[in-house]
């Protein structure tokens, strides 16, 4: 078959396993297609955690006979046990596909090749390495974490033409533009955790809801070396409650703690120094939450932590076209970490850039 | 004639006019279409300083009678005496034009509309407004400077990211791309003259040619309050000496100020206050000298004195994609004068927007 066609069924596998999107971190999106005489006869995808693997979806949507059809799947079906769902390899060869066109090898050491080994010993064909680098994008936040076990960082940064992010200290100042907030929306949606300091909690009170786009919420995470948020703010009042972890220093006020702690906010005390606690501390405690993704959404110091300790994965800055003259800049970092430029457009009348490690 | 048939008539003026870029200043760039039976039957534009005007040109260009045709021109024809050249009004007149289309009126007080006055009460039948905006464009530098006397100012600001246009004070860092250089060129190549201060003198040791486009090289200004330029500079080498102008203030060094102006660079002393040299001074004279336009190329404090005390017309920024995380804030302004958005694009990999009053 033609590498033309390779191409455009993998891509659909990509259209497929983008439906997931958000909701099966921390396992990887998955989509799968199978063709039979040149035709599509069956597509699947992992649709929610603890749900059908894609493989498995798409032998189950097919109304014909699989035997020598050809499975196009953008991740190595998996053939262990340790998990919700039956391992598809056993499947696959069950169902008499007779060839299978992978994208990506599974990283996670339980598969890592071993899916392929039991295909080509129970004699099908298979082939690797089809849209390889776009299959690493889609899945970036699993490769991240099942590589690291920590989750994958995106610092989304709106700010001035001179780098600025508010005018004055404190004072909260909208400045992108409406096609920005959906965008932000749509990374909310997707990512599982928003990341804010508790200085921009109390300077913005924020939601971080998704409301501009369809999706579900994501959970908030707020660092807080010294407890200083306000019990009133926005982001402790939802009805997701359960969903809100606060990073706090081990010294802090118990009778706050305690106040928070009823009302279903997750408290995690951590070491400090100086009221700061250190992020890849931090980091490790989120990973082994199995939060594989988060979206940094401010303050200033908080920027500044984590591109010094050069702790990110991508910068998402959109600029807006507006000029302040002072006020507080969105980042300093000593330490300028090697980044390259991902992509670049505009959102509205704002300009847009991804810079990645 | 249909308004589709003006607007047509009237671009092809405005790229006759543009011709002329860079090389007619101070006054207009103009171009002139003549039509009859809606055919073009000649074109003309003015091409320098000193030449034939736009209509005189399109006149003496025409191999056939022009009686009972339309000329179009995007400025009002000249009627009078006080220049290089003989007025156009007559000569239109005595050609037996009919009608004549205009887009902009001249500003000039010699002309403001004395020029149409005599072409209606010569029977020709006269229409303006034609694509007025871009023929106010078109013409920026020269309805400044024929309204205020002083020249149309333009700061050119290549940064980061993070808005810095250095990593260290006095270290030279070339940011943007090649796009970006070769449209900085041609911006020289248009403005009358390129001005920076002496610390970017020293820092970059820049030439303000025009090397990577065609076209005329810039006259260059420096201002230098404290005379502190490098005497070896680029800038004061170059085989057009005569078009060097330093600005510095009237305490300085006698011994430098001589051997300078006998190198035939121009020094003009001005007050200060402690070393610095109001700008609005240093316009006043700029413009006395006919110059009607100058592009600011740096440094970060010449940039802050044109943005804090409002007297730049122009905004035009390019952002290269990278992070320095510290160094030199492109400007600072504890007071932002409004500006609103004229134009945003790329140049190569580097964001470009432009930013008016």
């Amino acid at each position: 078959m033609s590498s033309e066609k390779h191409t455009r069924y993998m891509k659909r596998c990509f259209e497929l396993a983008l439906k997931g999107s958000g909701n099966v971190s921390p396992n990887p999106l998955v989509g799968a297609v199978i063709v039979k005489n040149e035709k599509i006869i069956s597509e699947g995808w992992h649709d929610k955690f603890g749900g059908a693997h894609a493989e498995a979806a798409a032998v189950r949507n097919s109304k014909v006979n699989l035997t020598g059809s050809t499975l196009y799947c953008n991740l190595e079906p998996c053939c262990h046990t340790d998990k919700k769902t039956p391992p598809c390899v056993p499947l696959i060869i069950q169902e008499g596909i007779k060839e299978v066109i992978i994208c990506n090898i599974d990283p996670n050491p339980k598969v890592a090749g071993k899916g392929i080994k039991q295909l080509v010993e129970a004699g099908i064909k298979v082939s690797t390495g089809i849209l390889e680098d776009e299959g690493i994008e889609i899945n970036k936040f699993y490769f991240k974490f099942i590589r690291t076990g920590l989750p994958y960082v995106t610092l989304k940064i709106a700010q001035t033409i001179d780098g600025k992010i508010t005018s004055a200290v404190g004072k909260q100042t909208w400045i992108t533009g409406e096609e920005s907030a959906v965008y932000v929306h749509r990374l909310r949606s997707i990512y599982d955790a928003v990341l804010a300091g508790a200085n921009t909690i109390n300077a913005d009170d924020p939601k971080f809801t998704v409301r501009k786009t369809e999706g579900r919420n994501p959970k908030k995470i707020i660092i807080d070396g010294a407890l200083s948020i306000n019990e009133n703010a926005g982001v402790l009042q939802d009805s997701m409650k359960l969903e809100t972890i606060i990073f706090c220093g081990s010294q802090t006020a118990q009778r706050k703690v305690n106040r928070l702690s009823k009302r279903s906010i997750s408290l995690i005390k951590m070491e400090t120094e100086k009221n700061r606690i250190e992020l890849n501390h931090i980091l490790k405690k989120i990973g082994e939450m199995n939060i594989s993704s988060i979206l940094v959404e401010g303050g200033a110091d908080i920027f500044s932590q984590f591109i010094s300790s050069s702790l990110f994965d991508e910068l998402d800055i959109i600029i807006a076209p507006v000029i302040f003259g002072k006020g507080l800049d969105s980042f300093k970092s000593p330490q300028m970490p090697q980044t390259a430029v991902k992509a670049q457009n505009f959102l509205g009348n704002d300009y847009h850039i991804i810079l990645t490690r």
